[in-house]
């Protein structure tokens, strides 16, 4: 504490920079009233005096008072009025703010100052007693619920018993009397409750109010949201008292939010709604219509000007498009806050691209403007926002994989695929899609399951896909046989062949047959995205498992591909088949006879890839897969296909018994699996080295780049034995066909013994590293992803972990095994080549990890990819700040 | 290749220093010659001439064939005999032998230098044409397998038709001319087969049987038999020729082995067989019953005399108990062979001290004689090995726990429980054995499982309780409903009441009612005991769940216990219960309530160990296991107690299903478990201290240091969030009571991620680290332990795990994992208390991995302790060494 230390700022005395004495809500207060915007008058008590409240033990200090006292008196003669006068009262808000925005804290106290006779005298000079009355019982209520500690029950109960009796449907249908009423009931209320009066006093009104705003700072919500945000350092809150303005003191009043640009579509035209003689809640009531600020420059062109002036003023400062409310009192316009307006994706790439036009801002500030897991809505086909607007949601499920679809259900793969077949939009709803599904759910515009989670079958193959997947709605039960859905909740029935709409990013489901709009690659986005490559110097690859997901990767930008999953191209049509023989074989020449089948396919799907990446990398993961995952569990499907392959049930059950695992993400799988049937492998090998060769003879592509991939490494041996084999396998093939193949042989790093001795595993011939960060998740924090779910959501709110360790990668812990694997890698190969092939690929935060780590490149999902290249190239453009930050 | 270097040395031109170009054998039968002991004469051709040989393209060098005939003739000259002579005939021996002791190598080759002349000769010579012509066979059949490349089956099939033929049963009832019909007929064979005859020039036979031997150094089964032993740096085998002696040249021959000491139990005393005019073969053909050594004393006392001095002198010069082959060729004593004898434990553990107390030996070297894992042998009861002898081997499963059992055959655990409690002693034979069976498996003497590994339910919870098991004996199948048990190879049925007898430390099972052997712990093990803990520097603690097994561990010098696993005592009568009533509450309350019935039996399970270790540490782990293993999974069960707990079989199975997990063992347990149930912990910090304050205040012991042990930790804020609640719970109940505990909280570290952020967790509070190196092994290396045996075995003979990684720690994997905890650990507090307590912490590799990188103790089960401490102590010798080594 000290004597001469200023405790209390008029927002004149503030700006901008003032955030830690001020908080964010005073300081951008200050900053407005400094540019000379005519913001209604008040002052902030700084977070230093919060600090010497809880120093002195709760109670606000008397030099604090003293300060505040001065800037009342300053305020009241700025305003010409006092505070709750009798006759004509200066009313206040009272707010708090402190340096980072938390809502936990403390709600607004609005009309502070009116007590039953200034009520009467702000009936008197509004002429307007039903305003008079109503600011009064708002007061009370929120007075009573924040300062007091009333519960919200005890008001609502008087509010709606006397609408009932006044037979009122809305608030607004109360009158004057009505209001007076509430307002004794109101006070009798809290006298009853907490054995005191509601206070009448003006001045210790607004003592109590910033008393409970101090308080505020550390009731258990504030510290918990610190906790849980990180927010450290902080030594308290500011309170901001503020002159009340009204825009319902006549039709020379009004009220109204504006925007500098479109912020639905980004256009730089000035945009707004308003309504004159009004409030702000009688917008939100949805009684009369608000009308479009554009109007106001024939109603009040004068005012109009202003507005647009000032809107323009503080968007140059800000160089950002502005959220703005303002109130027009008697004439007189007044601005109540400006803050940096929340827009659709659409809108945030053109405003970034339109203000570095403007020369308002920088490259690297544009490209930080834009949060690159929000590119998402534009790469996907979207619902038309304003069908929405009107349709009925009937369920909400999860947002499994984003984008619109609109199409009649069907309920079977098969018809799924025949209906497609003969050209309708069909949505596949199913309660849970398995393997088999997959010919269907390709065919399927979208795809709606009741059951599973983010990375259920059905989430993790439509999002591979770029289909739209609402996933896990709970709510929904189908009946395959009747060919019907029922939506629990509402009893609705839709029946086969009836039209919904899905929404991806949402996950919410509609009735019927929506608009749609395409995604749009061009334009501000495309600018954006050479923008961000400018600056990149990662690589961004994709996970594509066929040419047409290749193709759709490389329209992104793909650099290559960092993943392809051999398992996924098992499952289709015939060659689940072979791929049964083969497990069923008995022996050596049985398996490589079910495998000799399989080859022919395998190096279509290879040179197919091969030619949609014309010449650019492609990383090919050998199977990963344990075996069972190929064989039927349900006991139809199994004698389905006993009957089917020729096989007794009982040999197909012991077989299904034998390869059944306790824990099959720890399993014989990948290359365990090729230790043990090492013709797995070579068929693999021979299939990607023939294609190559093919594809180049042909002159199908200029060059073509296979990188071979062993995954679940956890020793060198696997390692090196493996890599010898698919050696010999390709030098032979090359020999043979006099055709120069560039290859590399490497592996997975997804073990966490992998990454502790990775310098002997390049040693053993290792070219490249790839992270598999989803296992390597699993296996490292000991996670199951198909378990996890069930406690991960509690574990991220109690903060013990910051992210889903599945969304975001877990840097402090699986982070460490990765710089490991790096630093012993490239300590016997300098320029290793490394890169991330996990869903974290496409993860913003991962990605600048990456960057900073010194990875070659980040791979993911074809759809993730510009959000990947604007993360990589935001990594850029923040370390550049640092280092400048640091000189 | 040099002139002058000499590349053959006769036996008595060499020493045992000379392994590397001599081999062992070479060196060993030098270092005799050289001990004046009677070796018969003979060379060896170096190592060196066998890299030569690979050099020049697999032929034998000028250089080396004129040293080799150049030894030839001084070995014919001393022996007064010329190879393959018509008349009288020198025969010799060829073998191979490296460095190190390759059993994948060629076999020896005896009798070389007989043809169809020297026969003859040796017939008349010997007088005995039957010996003759048999020795001529041998050489034949010999040389075609291991020179000529003939497959055993062409001289088997000729073997035993002649003997069908003849009406001969052994080998020995054919005659001298049914032998010389074989001799034809082998040597027609050869002819047939490889189109050469086999060779009757005695130089060439022995030329063509060195480039055999040099050969054999580079055959498939030699090389994999070096890669798998990690025997690299050597440069070829050597070749020992050498003339035969013959034991059955009259009654003034013989042939017999001794031991210097008795390999069984170790006595200080001559022991051995012999037999007069016989062969080595004769004893093993087992027609003539060998005579005990002794009576050679009086039978030839000269001889006898010599051979005792010869023992004592090659025991003394090698200073370690001999086992010796001797031959008496017309009354002169030869020495073929002289090593270091196996023996049993018992035996090991009495020379060790004997050899000590005779001054032979140093304290560290005893130590060093010892293989630990040896000692399993003696702290187990043992089948009376004579009885043994005589016994029928009824199926063989895997040794699961070690020990020996006999009793009665029971079916299921309540029958176990009912006639052990009626004084009976029960084996218990399952299928397998589940948690429900505890109670019966702790009544029986021994336990047999048709199904399971070496880390079934059976074999773990076996081991742990220290009781008898034989698991996953295939050949058994067992009918709960007849009450019958059948070897289905055999077709034997065993009926329940019928006997039968069990070997855990081989896996046999035996019909009927064998005696068996108590352990010994006193005497020299005693000694060696004592012996170890003057060295050793790590502590030893024990895994022990119940007073009984702290109490044998305690026996085996234990020094606290290391892992108390509380989930086993969940299990028991009453307690599951209300275990499953606490599951299936539907909210705090209910599981409060069930919890608090779980109280007062885990106060008592833990007042029972504290008093047992009677003021040693005892760490406790909190419950580690998920809820779905305390809940039924056959249909049957789960109706039944459907019953018991009044809930329908739909709730049940709901909740089941609610619970399954696709990994469990990377699932809902452990800490994970209680930041969603609290409780339970609370429950168990509860029980662990109020069972501390309450046996100090009884005073029971002298004091009591509990140590709470939180597993399954991967982030800081498990630990700081659970230990937080621990914290308060003990504090709370110290200042209750006004007792004074001592008291710790640190964590297992088993997850990988709780490796790499160590100094996090110790910053959190942890006060000490215990590694579960099990866990850590699965999770790091992405192992399961309950799958994983389908491949490991195959892993571990590709060598790609040099061990299984279950059985001794993956020093290079996990072994980092542990050496970056530590490190990181203690970055943060210098004498943070470290220990393991999985499996490993028995195993000596493991032992001396722990005590070089400083942990405090190692924990096993009770009876590994004894294991531990020799480990420990042997270590601590190693490191001795080899800074004496460095210096």
């Amino acid at each position: 504490m000290a004597k001469n230390k200023k405790y209390v700022y008029a927002f004149e005395e503030g700006n901008k920079d003032m955030k830690e004495i001020l908080g964010g809500k005073g300081a951008n207060l200050a900053e407005m009233k400094n540019l000379g915007i005519n913001v209604p008058p008040g002052f902030t008590i700084s977070t230093e005096a919060c600090a010497l409240y809880y120093e002195v033990g709760k109670k606000i200090n008397a030099e604090v008072k003293k300060q505040t006292d001065i800037k009342l008196a300053e305020l009241e003669k700025k305003m010409g009025k006092k505070l709750g006068d009798a006759n004509d009262p200066l009313l206040v808000s009272v707010r708090s703010g402190a340096f980072a925005s938390m809502p936990g804290m403390m709600d607004t106290i609005l009309n502070l100052g009116l007590n039953d006779k200034s009520v009467v005298g702000l009936s008197k000079v509004t002429n307007n007693p039903r305003f008079a009355w109503d600011s009064y019982r708002r007061l009370i209520q929120m007075f009573g619920n924040v300062v007091m500690d009333m519960g919200h029950g005890d008001f609502e109960h008087i509010l709606e018993s006397v609408k009932d009796t006044k037979g009122a449907k809305y608030d607004t249908d109360l009158t004057a009397d009505d209001l007076k009423e509430i307002v004794t009931k109101y006070k009798a209320k809290i006298k009853a409750v907490k054995g005191i009066e509601f206070p009448q006093e003006p001045i210790k009104q607004m003592y109590l109010a910033i008393n409970a705003v101090f308080n505020s700072w550390n009731n258990y919500r504030a510290i918990r949201y610190r906790e849980i945000n990180s927010i450290k350092g902080l030594i308290g809150t500011a309170v901001n008292i503020q002159a009340m303005v009204f825009g319902n003191l006549g039709d020379d009043s009004g009220t109204g939010v504006c925007f500098t640009r479109n912020p639905s579509t980004g256009e730089a035209k000035f945009y707004g709604e308003y309504l004159m003689n009004a409030q702000g809640e009688d917008v939100v009531a949805g009684i009369r219509t608000p009308l479009s600020v554009a109007t106001l420059a024939k109603a009040n062109p004068k005012i109009y000007k202003e507005l647009v002036g000032i809107c323009n003023k503080v968007e140059k400062h800000y160089k950002d498009m502005q959220d703005m409310e303002f109130t027009i009192e008697r004439g007189v316009l007044y601005i109540l806050q400006a803050r940096n307006g929340k827009r659709t994706a659409a809108a945030s790439v053109k405003i970034a691209v339109d203000l570095v036009k403007e020369k308002l801002i920088s490259l690297e500030t544009a490209l930080l403007r834009i949060d690159p897991n929000q590119l998402n809505q534009l790469l996907h086909k979207q619902l038309d926002p304003i069908a929405v607007s009107k349709a009925r949601v009937i369920a909400q499920g999860l947002p499994a994989s984003p984008g619109a679809a609109v199409g009649e259900v069907v309920f079977t793969a098969s018809e799924a695929f025949a209906k497609a077949k003969s050209g309708l939009d069909v949505i596949l709803v199913r309660t849970e899609t398995s393997p088999e599904d997959i010919d269907g759910m390709h065919s399927s515009k979208g795809i709606l399951t009741a059951r599973g989670g983010m990375t259920s079958h059905a989430a993790v193959v439509a999002r591979g896909m770029g289909t739209c997947c609402v996933a896990g709605c709970a709510d929904i039960s189908i009946d395959e046989k009747a060919k019907t859905l029922t939506i629990k909740s509402q009893g609705i029935v839709i029946k086969e062949g009836e039209f919904i709409s899905l929404d991806g990013s949402t996950g919410k489901v509609y009735e019927g047959k929506l608009g749609t709009q395409d995604a749009s690659l061009l334009g501000n986005f495309g600018v954006l995205m050479n923008w961000s490559d400018k600056f990149r110097k990662i690589g961004v690859r994709t996970n594509a498992d066929t040419p047409h997901d290749a193709e759709v990767a490389r329209k992104f930008g793909a650099e290559g591909i960092g993943l392809c999953r051999t398992e996924h191209m098992f499952f289709e049509g015939a060659r689940i088949k072979a791929v049964r023989e083969m497990i069923l074989a008995g022996d050596l020449e049985a398996r490589k006879k079910a495998l000799a089948k399989l080859y022919p396919y395998q190096k279509g799907d290879f040179a197919g890839l091969f030619e949609a990446m014309d010449g650019l990398a492609v990383t090919i993961r050998l199977l990963d897969a344990p075996l069972h995952e190929f064989l039927p569990k349900e006991k139809k499907d199994i004698e389905e296909l006993s009957k089917e392959m020729k096989v007794d049930v009982k040999t197909l059950e012991a077989k299904i018994e034998d390869l059944h695992e306790f824990n099959p993400m720890l399993g014989h799988r990948g290359c365990r699996l090729a230790i043990t049937y090492p013709e797995i492998y070579d068929m693999q090998a021979m299939a990607i080295i023939d294609a190559a060769i093919e594809v180049k003879k042909n002159k199908k592509v200029k060059s073509v780049k296979p990188e071979i991939m062993i995954p679940i490494v956890a020793t060198t041996k696997e390692f090196s034995i493996l890599k010898d084999r698919i050696v010999k396998i390709v030098e032979a093939k090359i020999k043979e066909s006099k055709i120069k193949i560039e290859y590399k042989i490497g592996t997975m790093i997804e073990v966490p013994r992998a990454a502790l001795i990775a310098d002997k595993i390049v040693e053993a011939g290792a070219e490249f590293f790839s992270f598999g960060t989803n296992d390597l998740t699993q296996m490292g924090a000991g996670l199951s992803r198909d378990d996890a779910g069930k406690f991960l959501k509690e574990y991220v709110n109690q903060d013990i972990f910051a992210y889903d360790p599945f969304e975001v990668l877990d840097q402090e812990g699986i982070g460490q095994l990765i710089k490991i694997a790096i630093k012993k890698g490239r300590s016997v190969k300098k320029d290793l080549k490394v890169g991330i092939c996990g869903e974290h690929g496409g993860e913003p935060k991962t990605v600048e990890f990456c960057h900073r780590e010194g990875l070659n490149y980040v791979s993911c999902s074809p759809f993730r990819v510009p959000i990947a290249r604007l993360a990589g190239a935001q990594a850029v453009v923040r370390e550049m700040l640092n280092k400048k930050g640091k000189k």
